[in-house]
């Protein structure tokens, strides 16, 4: 069976682009499955993501770079573009902490999302015979202040080789460079363990405590050279209460940065995030 | 400034809907502001809540009824319409609780919500003064088993001469009859004080009780002939423990009654629900 | 029937305190309905909350003021007592918003708490008719920058002839002085917009929509000088979306404020709640 | 350092316990650390949990002893008995779903219970692979009706050799017989995929689907014999829509599963739930 066609589209607002949107892929054949889209009044500006099945007889593929060139050309759109049977490589930064690699590596093997991983990179070797039990290949890399350039390089270098099309901090303690993020090439989505912009920067958790509040929380967001403050894609929380030390918030964390963390990469790989002026428009 | 038009679709699935749907609109002058869409893959009906602006110098009323006329001729859908500015009449039934009621009439005369109450009906006086306080007509009809068929008689001919759109069982600790149901020709939205179907019937907090739940719930839904039964448009829960008695219950529930039910009336009066097979569709 | 007697205790922690006091109340006839503890190891502080009925035959006020001796020169514990029937005064300050003020005010006429209104302080008279509808003394004092020490005597004066308890800041938009909380002699609660310690200051709704938070949330806080930094008794949090542009988030921040402020208040009222180096310590 | 000692003690409410248990500890030279307690006022049942450092010098073993003989004589209470250092062993028994095997193992690896797998029984042999990868001893012993009593006096025969002291069953899809539950000698904890009583028996999401509900829900339990009826320890829900299909409330509610069952285990093993009259007490 043919893939279906899916596109995240977004641009200045103006009149009828839903009809021309469904129009087009109408007089093609094509058989809309999904629509959603939004309009963001204060800035003007028009998002939708639709899925489609191509006519029968048609090639997804041949298809769907057709519409990019008419949302591009005609509608003056921004356009990504995704086939239902697409399976993007993914790698993995971690350090130490094994929890959310083994959650996202055991979803991925449940058959839960379409990705494949292409490996586990860190910057210490605890997590070797973890990604060596998962049959996953494990890149080790020191790094200290000095090397850091240098390691960043042999990063970069091997996530183009590998054709990674997205990058997972599951508690990756180093912040990557801008030069890093300028050449990484794809997007990369980092867990912090607190309810962004509470707490950020280091050991939220002790924050948490020392403030006295009463939920904790985790934040996934895409990555970008400000710290902690690039777009948000997903955010929970959990109560908590007097009885919990610096440690019980840390362990209660660990279940939220889990089910976090997999909901934004689940939902981006279902190609239902667009993020623009640092804020994400989430189709769910 | 002209009100937008809202429409609810639903019938058969078939090519190129959306793309006829929003190209009529556009044909017309008009502009998409928000649409959704659902399709039900199992029963193969296709669902969707669409909002426009027409074109300048169109009158909504007009177009909003050309409108009908094309989703019924020519594509065969059962359609439901609405303009922004619609306010429609609503009727609250209730016996004696009133935090519902407080709730519900609070929320209308904040804004939250277009509609206006046309006054409250009750089985009993004990309300009267909260409903003069703030001016509503308040009918109270005692009701006895044998005196149930003319009561209703008389609820109905009240609910028709004040031309309501929607009725509110507000803790009404009546069952509406058959004959009640298909004669009052508007919905009827009940709020039910437990996760149906669990403990559908009567004194749901005392079951819960009994069983032992760790989380006690609401349930809004449309009222049909079969008692608890009718198509879910809201549910919530809240934390409870082995500290809560049946009275701890019944007050925690309150809250959850009331942010079920306002939940439930607001989506409704919004347009935003669909109910088919004893299901809802909820476009929110 | 006698009332049940409530001792909200802290103070350095030491060997046999559980014993030496539950023994007391034995030795004196007295039997204990609950009884929680909390025991904070970082500070070595202890703290605990007891209930108990007093004998019969025995004087609630009478063996309450025995006990208070006894656990502040045996134990060198500070202590603070309630009777189970009290109903302290508590006073609302507000400014234009009512959703707090109908929630609160209804929680009290349903018989939710013991408490009992003295009265609203505003610095606007919209409140007015409301007040007067609850049958609520409404005292109207207009405040600038150079009346406003003068306004805050005036308020003082009316808390202290009234024997205010309790103070509510049901969304009161100005900021209580230094000078206020030094001599107000009561504690005040206030409601806070956001998530603290996110967003603090002002308009938190419009900084959260800007951030693009995926949750906003309310805190309920005791007040200190420190403005929005005192200790947090309650929050709570609600899911929003790229649909929800900044006035969307107020009102859905409405029935978060309500939820909020009125679970602190209740624990408040039942003496659930100490509160030491800017934390709360909450015995649910 | 010695361990701490963990009591749970229920039976029929008197006057002083709450003095005698306390004292007795405190004459004995121990330290409350954690003391809760419950009185069921319908049934004038007393709960509670204590626990406390014996006096320096003291043998935690023996000082629980006297307690037990203390509580049982004096007291008329039933008694449990835990050290902190105990690691109970627990057996796992599951069929062919993985995620909450899975979830246990990694929990109990990562340190964040006291307890020992013991191995892990089960009707089919698609687990063993993963079994073997954690090292974990398999027990595989297909069942047919003829086959079912054969096959529990073996996994009965297994269990008692092993030790084991916690049955989980992990999704496991046979009904355990009356004469298993009498026989097995330690609590079993089943984790159902509804939100009981909602929905017992045999395909939850089907049901909760055709039923059109809001929230779908989990429950982990006590087995007894009336199947689905067991005492509730722990129960959750999340969120779905029209749009989630049978297949998406499964896979959603995998997890549901995983966390209230990994809470249900872990308030077990903490030695937090008293169960009694088909209820469960939760100190949490």
């Amino acid at each position: 069976m043919s893939p279906s066609i899916i596109s995240l589209l977004h641009g200045p607002d103006q009149p009828g682009i839903v009809a021309k949107v469904s129009g087009w892929i109408h007089d093609r054949g094509g058989n809309v499955l999904h629509a959603d889209q939004h309009l963001d009044r204060q800035e003007n500006v028009f998002f939708q993501r639709v899925e489609w099945d191509p006519a029968s007889g048609h090639e997804a593929r041949e298809d769907s770079e057709a519409f990019v060139d008419f949302a591009e050309r005609e509608l003056g759109m921004s356009v990504r573009i995704a086939l239902s049977d697409d399976r993007p490589k993914v790698a993995l930064m971690v350090s130490k902490a094994d929890h959310c690699f083994h959650d996202l590596v055991l979803r991925v093997r449940a058959g839960e999302w379409n990705a494949e991983f292409a490996g586990v990179l860190s910057n210490h070797e605890d997590l070797a015979p973890v990604a060596e039990s998962y049959a996953l290949p494990f890149l080790h890399l020191p790094m200290s202040l000095e090397s850091k350039p240098e390691v960043e390089n042999r990063q970069l270098a091997w996530l183009h080789e590998n054709g990674v099309e997205l990058v997972i901090l599951a508690r990756y303690m180093q912040v990557l460079s801008g030069d890093f993020l300028e050449r990484v090439g794809c997007p990369v989505i980092n867990i912090h363990h607190s309810f962004l912009p509470s707490f950020a920067g280091a050991k939220p958790y002790h924050q948490a405590y020392k403030r006295g509040v009463k939920l904790i929380g985790a934040t996934a967001h895409y990555v970008t050279e400000d710290l902690d403050e690039g777009p948000i894609i997903e955010q929970d929380v959990a109560r908590v209460s007097h009885r919990h030390g610096p440690r019980d918030l840390i362990e209660k964390g660990r279940d939220l940065e889990k089910v976090v963390l997999s909901t934004a990469v689940r939902r981006h790989l279902q190609n239902r995030v667009l993020d623009y002026r640092n804020k994400t428009v989430v189709f769910d």
